[in-house]
């Protein structure tokens, strides 16, 4: 049993396996103001593909940060779970690094910014 | 000219396009505790290879994350920069949540965190 236990080299590490990559965080992003459909997901994110948002979905949920809703009428809906939004605040510190970034590059982050992102309002108190 | 600006969704992708992946944030929680040697880097993070390393540390270093230091005598030390600095909160919390999420799964982070990691002091003041 013990040999099989992976280990870790950090507390980073051990977040990243959860939610890191290329698409984990941009998808709670867009989960955190509301749930969402796969169709709207894929609208927020164009770059990715159904297969890989279908694989990240599944894997948030394996991971109990996100739950699949089952509507009726037939529906399926995402949502983030009460431990994925213990995430919030990190990804709202991450959002707003970025939008400074852009600002630092560009002179005004709204010159690269598409439309209703450019006035982010962090859903979390962020002190300091 | 203007249509060859990238246009961002939102910040998140802003703040992951200069550190996202699989690597950079665990190069930066790294040399946030000090300048460092790649071997030193690559004791640290086991699991990544010569070459990757390399990119990664290019990349960090190309957006000004990080610095390359020459010595003298020859040696080659990276260093994290004043603006790499800015993300320090951003991954000490990350390291947190990680540790957290290891309390949760394991019971106790100490029985999957490798040594000297099993009581990560924050390096910035984190409030609340």
């Amino acid at each position: 049993m013990e040999a099989e236990i992976k280990k870790y080299e950090s507390g980073v590490q051990a977040m990243l396996e959860l939610v890191g990559g290329k698409w984990r965080i941009l998808i709670l992003h867009q989960l955190i103001s509301g749930r969402k459909r796969t169709s709207e997901l894929r609208r927020a994110i164009p770059a990715i593909t159904q297969k890989v948002l279908t694989q990240q979905l599944r894997e948030l949920e394996r991971n109990g940060i996100i739950h699949r809703i089952n509507q009726i009428p037939p529906k399926v809906e995402y949502e983030i779970s009460e431990y994925g939004l213990t995430l919030q605040e990190i990804i709202d510190r991450i959002c707003l690094w970025g939008e400074n970034h852009l600002d630092r590059v560009y002179g005004d982050k709204n010159k690269v910014l598409e439309n209703h992102f450019s006035d982010y309002v962090p859903t979390s108190p962020l002190n300091g």
